[in-house]
């Protein structure tokens, strides 16, 4: 793995950060996924202005205001031999001392690193879990590095034979996946649940409200089972189409819209 | 800062974790504080106890399968010249590939390291915050490395006056605060927020209920105003009385029951 330390360039299994690392300890701090793609980060715009709006959030200085992104991810994926690649920015709150409330003097730290892309899927299949989410939760509407609760969302999925977990709000409306963004069509329209409801503002969900009319609402579970196509989005991945829920087929099992890939492309 | 890392001892600044480490990029790991004080943890084995519990909640390798951690903390106290220390143990699941699956092969790493006992305050004032606990996430129920949510509730109380947050849960019943139990006395009945409600399992909550006749229950906000008497414990803190919240005196602001005290010894 090649990394990006603060301005430095790290071998690969170099330690990282401190025993006092906010990041580590308290999971105080965020992180982004881009995609590296033809010489150039997808949705760059889209997701430094999440980063910006995030760390406006949790109060931390952001690293983009000292660090030139495009640059260092094109050196990087250079040194790392990638044409396409996962890129993660890990903005970590820094060294503090022990305790709950962040030191005014925090340095936050900013890792890069580079994997390669993974291909996406041609279709996934979802599985309703048991956890709900929290609308008020900071680490359901920012993408942090409190993210324990998608990945054991993730785990309860796989072992019921799903590849993502379907997750609800705590009112019992739709949220998304533990991943990715949820839409739907139905009769030519196209629905997504609102940010009310535990959603993460994700970069491509968007990218298709920014070109697409898209109804964004408090919708229940039973939505999806009338939608004639089920798809969920993230940056690695774009689309991808959604063929099962809860073991049965979803919505009409329909292929995802042309219309929607080619927003994508 | 004395560190103590998978059997090394490491200095002061030490790096402890790669950039692959899921601790550091989801919050995926648990914690413990302890209090070691008279050469010897404090109610280690319901310390012992709850790791455990998380560690299978978690689908983690439990350390203490494999660490004698009094001898280690002893001869850290010793190292850091401490008879009083607060003592934090930090399990991450380690190293693993990109993505929210954890590999099969992912080894926990354990970390633990020794800061002076910070004195308990005589009282505390708690703000009710805006963020409300989902009783299914994970985050809430375990002590886990994503802690986000708890250090954005402290600043929100910090801001609106208070010394700590007092957080509901999503159907609005009192849950805690963002780090330690919550209990109240009303007509020499002692009550204390339900484990459904999105409460932690602290090791002192449990003292005192293993100690004394406690109504665990689904309890509103109100509950505290009709208090005699409004305290908050945990296991660097003991038990500490509270004297207000949002800016009214907390119940009859009587002090904590010499009873209650006494069980904490």
């Amino acid at each position: 793995m090649t990394v990006w330390l603060d301005g430095d360039w790290l071998g690969d299994g170099a330690a990282v950060c401190a025993a006092d690392d906010r990041g580590l300890l308290l999971g105080d701090g965020l992180f982004e996924t881009l995609r590296f793609s033809g010489g150039r980060l997808l949705r760059q715009a889209a997701h430094e202005q999440r980063l910006r709006a995030s760390c406006a959030a949790l109060d931390l200085a952001c690293p983009l205001d000292r660090i030139a992104l495009a640059a260092i991810v094109g050196e990087m994926a250079a040194r790392a031999g990638l044409r396409q690649a996962a890129i993660r920015l890990t903005l970590s709150a820094g060294s503090g001392q022990r305790g709950l409330a962040r030191p005014a003097m925090a340095q936050p730290s900013c890792l890069i690193t580079a994997a390669p892309l993974p291909e996406a899927p041609a279709s996934l299949s979802l599985a309703t879990v048991s956890q709900r989410r929290s609308p008020s939760s900071i680490a359901a509407r920012h993408k942090t590095l409190s993210y324990i609760d998608n990945a054991i969302a993730r785990r309860e999925a796989v072992r019921a034979g799903a590849g993502m977990a379907l997750l609800l709000d705590t009112d019992g409306h739709l949220s998304g996946t533990d991943c990715a963004n949820l839409f739907w069509m139905r009769d030519g329209r196209l629905f997504t649940p609102a940010l009310e409801c535990a959603v993460l503002p994700g970069t491509v969900r968007g990218a298709i409200m920014a070109e697409a009319a898209v109804e964004q609402g408090r919708f229940t579970p039973d939505e999806l089972a009338q939608a004639d196509c089920v798809f969920v989005t993230n940056a690695l991945m774009g689309a991808v189409a959604v063929t099962g829920i809860d073991g049965k087929p979803a919505g009409r099992a329909q292929p995802l819209p042309e219309a929607v890939s080619a927003l994508l492309d």
